[in-house]
């Protein structure tokens, strides 16, 4: 089975931090379930789990997930159904490492940290590719919402992916890196499934 | 002055396709606006066009801009202000490419299209990085709303970027590709202008 038929995206809601660096909840954005299904789907992953500790979100998200899987949406554009069947819910990101290891046989995947900010300690792209092709075993990518995952997840990460580098934002100035979660998500899973010239 | 220092990103929301293959003009998503903003910013290009021929569309997107570059979005989060300072508005390609060339000293840019769907003689992405390095001139990167460019856009570009090839939907089936246009604006751009290990 190849490296993307067992890896999985969790998209995580909490632990994360607001903009002051404090530790906070946030909000389902509606274009984060459909825009990272679709790139798992594209990439051929295993799964997508929007986590969040808030039952009335997870309903919305199941909501959501409802329509374009067995209602008006499924007809209207099947691509979109497809993508969305990826798509499960968890409250927390220990509920979804438990999903992934019922699915595989009981094992418990690595957990690949992702942020924006330079840290050390990291894993280029290419080796970590390298080093989960050669590894049986699943695969869960952790992405935070607002200012970034909290340091407690970093912590309990197996790996960390070094950052998507940007440009200087003016002369003289750091590197800018202000994308979107739904951007960086598609670009690191090009840049550990994609394959072209 | 360096390839990303010279290229532009080009939003189309006419001619663009519907579902059914007619052409036709899309509304302005805001969250195209900021993702293809941001990504642009990051890789740092020179510029970003969002183009379409509805005049109330223009002035929603010029709205958009002037909150982040001059209002109270410039105090809460100044590098959603970096960004959004790159996008211009045109009503039609023809518009976007004067500007680009009435920006860089008279020279025409490159028109490379982007599409979702296979088709003969497009190019791949590293023979194109490293042409558009050799070229001093500049690049006018152009992507589709809706269900893609129409063929008149392509027929009048200089290139066609091969597509982005995703994994096939469910056996035997042809390759998944179905990314939303925010996420293929930040896979191109970063096959055209990323750099890591």
């Amino acid at each position: 089975m190849s490296f993307a038929a067992r890896a999985y995206v969790a998209l995580l809601h909490h632990p994360v931090l607001e903009k002051t660096g404090r530790v906070v909840t946030t909000a389902v954005t509606n274009l984060d379930v459909h825009d990272i299904a679709r790139a798992s789907k594209t990439y051929g992953l295993a799964g997508y789990f929007v986590v969040t500790p808030i039952a009335a979100q997870r309903k919305l998200v199941e909501e959501i997930i409802g329509h374009w899987t067995t209602g008006a949406g499924r007809e209207h554009e099947g691509r979109r159904t497809d993508a969305l069947e990826l798509v499960r819910v968890a409250p927390a990101l220990e509920d979804a490492v438990s999903a992934v290891r019922a699915s595989c046989g009981g094992t418990a995947p690595a957990l690949v940290a992702t942020g924006a900010r330079p840290r050390g300690g990291v894993v280029g792209y290419r080796p970590l590719r390298s080093e989960r092709e050669a590894d049986p075993g699943p695969t869960l990518l952790l992405f935070g919402t607002g200012w970034g995952l909290a340091e407690s997840v970093f912590q309990a990460a197996d790996r960390i992916l070094a950052p998507i580098s940007g440009a200087p934002a003016r002369p003289g100035q750091g590197e800018y890196n202000h994308l979107s979660v739904r951007a960086a998500v598609a670009i690191v899973l090009d840049r550990l499934f994609g394959r072209y010239e």
